[in-house]
């Protein structure tokens, strides 16, 4: 799985995912400390994932393992919200706090 | 999911898809402001996206979760025409009003 | 999909493919004038594509929704022959008349 | 599969994994002696590895395969706990004694 | 596919790969002429590929498309030992005879 940070929202109105109201959110994948890789997609969201969060992202085939996304042609889902990272024994995210 | 912009068509007489009449576009990544990343593939059509516009990417196996790609040997197809991308709260692409 | 260019050929007896007389192709990934990407893979043909021509290629999983690789080790597929690719309304490549 | 180097854990209360208490690991992927790539992601671990720890990765669709992640929306597993590699008869990792 | 060159072996006695005694083997992704790329993964082996043969490589789900690897957590397996290859009508690599 990899890292993002929520970042915006992307509509499409004419789709054919066959997925009711689905929440596509722009996400950026970032390390361990947040920072973003200006490397940007678009992640399907069911939990509720806030603006300036860290989530934990699924792709692939994998991204279809949920009730929302199955048998659906979704590549991308945001299967957690990240609370802390730790690396070395030191914490690099904390979700609340965010280390400057 | 990824963005890219429909810019061109591809035609293949010869075929192995088992897909009748495909439509196969020309489509460039893209960044959420709609600009081009030099990063081109082929993706089949169902939605009737037109030249210039920016859609929505479903690529690997979950590229085959629709009725026309089911079973076929299809790695990149269109799901959506993008409407309206924000990031941080600013509209970024608006899909009759693209911003330059 | 993407598209690539045939170069050459890969000779295998040793295999574990368990298909019987596979034509493996060395093909060069190229972009839509059909110039080469130097960037190489093997893909299984079973269109009998020729040597020069440039092709459509399916991979991973989509490379076994054949009759040929269906449940094969197979990862990378030619799928079509390319006659003409258009961007932006002009013709990039044409069959039988390569644009130099 | 990839080499990589257990560097620290990844925690996040709400999910949407269906796996109850899985230990997600920040990995650094590493080469053949050891050496991090400056690539981190997020993997499942089911075998207890240890911080510090060069371990075998199986991502993808094949990270499912295992009964901890069967039918989950996880892309990246721990399969293994490196104990030797070598490379042209010269061993270049040993767990035990790393060689700096 | 993509073509690799066995240069070493990878041994890990703690795994979750349910296989009996597999053979991982450290290969390095090569061109057409079986020169290394920097780009190093481990491969399971069921052919009994030496030390510095050129090999075709199957990655993704479709590693898991044999015998052996048939619903193991595998993402990358040797399918072939290379005898030949060339490039428009060149001889680029021969398995006995290494241009060099």
């Amino acid at each position: 799985m990899t890292l993002a940070r929520v970042v915006g929202t992307v509509v499409s109105a004419q789709r054919a995912d066959s997925i009711a109201n689905p929440v596509y959110l722009l996400v950026e994948r970032c390390n361990q400390h947040g920072a973003g890789k200006q490397d940007f997609l678009v992640a399907i969201d069911m939990m509720g994932a806030k603006h300036g969060e860290v989530v934990l992202l699924s792709t692939g085939s994998s991204a279809r393992q949920t009730e929302l996304t199955d048998d659906k042609p979704i590549d991308a889902v945001i299967i957690g919200i990240i609370e802390t990272i730790d690396e070395r024994s030191a914490v690099t995210y904390q979700k609340d706090r965010e280390i400057p």
